[in-house]
């Protein structure tokens, strides 16, 4: 499987401030390739930290490393500064990028120091236009590893996902489809579906089968029980799900379990 | 300032499925004790993921690390084995922690296998009382770190964190106040805030400033600038964050900002 480590940064991540909707969202958006995130690494506003852990990602080797956040005019936006640090690199002003910025600010909007900056890049970076604000997104090749940085901006984030990152990492995994059997289950401790959790996996070992309780209502126990395939195919990761919650269902009737409802997504 | 990791592990958080509102929570409450999370590190349930990320975390000495996730009854709770691994530990049922479990579910269900997998515990640890769920969480001490495993139903995590957490955070962070004053901008970019931002935080070096651009609205950009104060009493706190943003307010408004709107939040 391709490997895709996640790095935000940001201090207002740390400090309950924001919710990480942007590792929630990218982690879908590559689950849907078939693959997953391997892990999500939150840090800090900081020099040292962001290449300490641009350090710890690389010595994993994975594929892809796509970083959140910190590419502004502010001083607290230091991520391309973190990532040179952590690579080895000088900066410099980038030519493509800061012909970005000014196209982004109009002729009539003086270049200060701070609007420079967002073109400043490692050395051997390629900038990714960003269509929906300023500061353009990076992509730099490090060995086997392709990084990319991205604004933390959620808008800004998703547009450069989606024109600059998303097809890369698609051609790498390959095409796949995923599609995932959610049952809400009621009177059933999760305790008792853990054997047949446990029975499933060894009948499918490639479904990720995942039980989520949901407290009581009205004194019912209730359960959330998940089932994702991963195949070539949509089609064939939905027959490997179906079969696979086909299985589970009536050995959790058995169990004192109802099927209050379900439903497939892809 | 004391250090306080956090480890939230589940493959939910990975695949777009969960949003981490625990770490975001978790993060807020270890931010009201005047310190704040040094990092996040989100991984898959997997023996593996688990103990490397402990050791990872464990060589980075924090005072406290937190771990979400994984203590439940299924074949993916799998935290306590793995933090087991990482530390070199065995795993053992702990007297204590069974009965816990036993009161949990009352004299008249039966005492499984997966039931009685929630009390096996690293050897050396100490459960804390889960009040309003099943799986008791964890303390284990390593060293001069404090490891903490949290069961990931927020409920759950969030009774047991209040009830067996905060107290010790706070005991190690001593009693300290903070004030965070959130001025809503119209009217300026955020790159001509850079230089006042600046400009306060070689005047307040120890405060907190951070501007989020909202977009534009009827033409008109937005930011959000925030300046935050952490004190010993709350009291100076606010005096130190006011004193900022009273700072910065001429320096925005030259620069041809707008203050919309300010608020002081706790």
């Amino acid at each position: 499987l391709v490997e895709v480590e996640l790095l935000t940064i940001g201090k207002e991540l740390l400090i309950g401030k924001t919710v990480n909707t942007n590792a929630h969202w990218i982690g879908g958006r590559v689950a849907k390739l078939g693959t997953m995130l391997r892990r999500v690494t939150t840090i800090d506003d900081d020099l040292g930290e962001i290449s300490s852990a641009l350090h710890e990602i690389l010595s994993r080797s994975p594929d892809f490393v796509v970083s959140v956040g910190g590419l502004g005019p502010t001083p607290d936006d230091m991520t391309l500064k973190g990532l040179a640090r952590g690579l080895g690199r000088d900066l410099a002003v980038n030519r493509e990028a800061l012909s970005q910025v000014k196209g982004h600010y109009g002729p009539s909007v003086k270049m200060t120091k701070a609007r420079r900056k967002m073109a400043v890049l490692p050395a051997g970076s390629e900038p990714l236009a960003n269509g929906v604000g300023t500061a353009p997104g990076v992509r730099i090749e490090e060995g086997r590893t392709v990084i990319f940085a991205l604004p933390g901006v959620p808008r800004e984030m998703k547009s450069i996902f989606r024109a600059s990152v998303e097809g890369e990492l698609r051609k790498k995994a390959g095409e796949m489809g995923t599609w995932l059997v959610v049952l809400n289950l009621q009177g059933v401790f999760e305790s008792s579906l853990a054997p047949i959790i446990a029975g499933a996996k060894r009948r499918a070992p490639r479904a990720y089968i995942k039980s989520h309780p949901k407290g009581r209502e009205e004194g019912v126990s209730r359960v959330e029980l998940d089932v994702t395939a991963v195949s070539k195919t949509k089609t064939v990761a939905k027959e490997e799900a179906r079969s696979v919650a086909a299985w589970m269902v009536p050995r959790i009737v058995k169990a004192g379990g109802r099927i209050a409802s379900s439903r497939g997504l892809e």
